[in-house]
């Protein structure tokens, strides 16, 4: 397939390569910075334009991957070109390109992707949409050029998938950076809990988090939850964040499976 | 080295087996509950025991991996044995056992083990402390036969590491049970999250979480977290999770590093 990048992005760069090495021919990257068009389409043998009036019109799908805010206008000049565009945002509907043409959908890539990282592109989740049944299908065979994990998901769906990713990711990264930052108070490394940390997301590789949840609050150890309360006196932000989550998992228990 | 293990539970297990496999001799395995003793006697070579009165003194060091509150009571009853007493306890300070004997130590490893779940014991960090400086060698060169993360640790520092472990692992998993409940809900399965997760988990290996960490908050993308929270308007406890895990993120990032 004849693909245009637009955007230079995380997404937009893990994407163009992962198309690229399943044997697509990425066509141009876009991107209002020139440099950065020039590194990605570099990268992926395709020509670099910094200026939407040098779309080359010979391609069969535009993929739009820049800021949620301006999906929109950057879909509006492609309409003229009368192929096949998608965005690759979580949190934006379908709607925002079906108000433009007909000829829509999403890709979305449910990984948390950064451009010096690589991963194993096969076992990122591509969350798929299309306006009608033909290019929802056209879509799914595309993904299935470069994952395994393919999913139909509505627009209301995609939402969702987009707020747990926050619970699922953005919130533990953030709680691995408070104990990091706990140990270096006290002269240790992270080093030291990092096995701890993939152990963890490990074990949910094959469980489901409620049948591994370990710690003082599932036990209920009223004890040792009044301790780190106390070694948290001077830390009010984190013993904040200790006695909320400390409640909910308390909460949750005592409420049963099914109720909460 | 001649090892006696005092509970049955998923550190006893764990270090049980690790110390078979290296070559030390298990003589006995303690449990109050009978069945719980044999079955892990059975595995390691060892003499189940369900009664202390049993205790062959035909040894070099007693592991008691109970329950924090009867760490005491256990050692009272070993003391006349003359021999070197450990704990494996992350909240519990040494001091329990020096009121007790001169020849007292730590061994406690910071890691979530679950019976049925293997690990890698030689990725487990080893945390060590000893009454004396003969005692912590004696100690870290047993623990560097089962474990290549030894790590010699005071137990002020231990307190600061089993809370911090609850931030690393404890909390993270609770959030991914919130995220996959929120996928349930809407009719989505726990897999499409978990490359998220793992993925998340990977990229702290090499990286501190402050220079990965992703998501609406840190970018202080505000329309996102007003439709996130939205969202929420039936969920209040998840609603307050999000609401103040968002905020300190934002307020860290704010104060900038090495202020928040």
């Amino acid at each position: 397939m004849r693909i245009t990048i637009i955007g230079s992005g995380n997404v937009a760069t893990h994407l163009a390569a992962a198309f690229k090495n399943a044997g697509h021919r990425i066509v141009q990257v876009y991107s209002r910075d020139p440099q950065n068009a020039a590194l990605l389409a570099y990268h992926v043998g395709a020509e670099a334009i910094g200026n939407l009036e040098q779309i080359n019109p010979e391609t069969d799908l535009f993929i739009i991957s820049v800021k949620d805010d301006v999906i929109g206008s950057i879909a509006q000049s492609l309409i003229k070109f009368k192929k096949l565009i998608v965005h690759t945002s979580g949190a934006t509907d379908l709607q925002t390109l079906l108000n433009l043409t007909d000829s829509a959908g999403v890709f979305y890539p449910l990984q948390t992707l950064s451009k010096n990282k690589e991963v194993d592109f096969l076992t990122v989740p591509l969350c798929i949409e299309g306006a009608t049944e033909n290019i929802t299908k056209q879509l799914i065979e595309l993904a299935q050029t470069i994952s395994n994990n393919v999913y139909r998901v509505s627009s209301a769906q995609r939402k969702i998938l987009h707020l747990a990713a926050v619970f699922a990711c953005n919130f533990p990264n953030y709680l691995y950076n408070i104990a990091q930052q706990l140990l270096a108070e006290h002269g240790m490394g992270f080093e030291m809990l990092r096995p701890l940390i993939l152990e963890t997301a490990q074990k949910v590789q094959t469980n489901l988090p409620a049948g591994v949840q370990t710690g003082p609050a599932i036990r209920n150890d009223e004890n040792t939850m009044a301790i780190h309360l106390q070694m948290l006196n001077n830390e009010p932000d984190l013993k904040a964040i200790y006695s909320l989550l400390s409640q909910e998992i308390i909460k949750k228990k005592n409420a049963g499976p099914g109720h909460g």
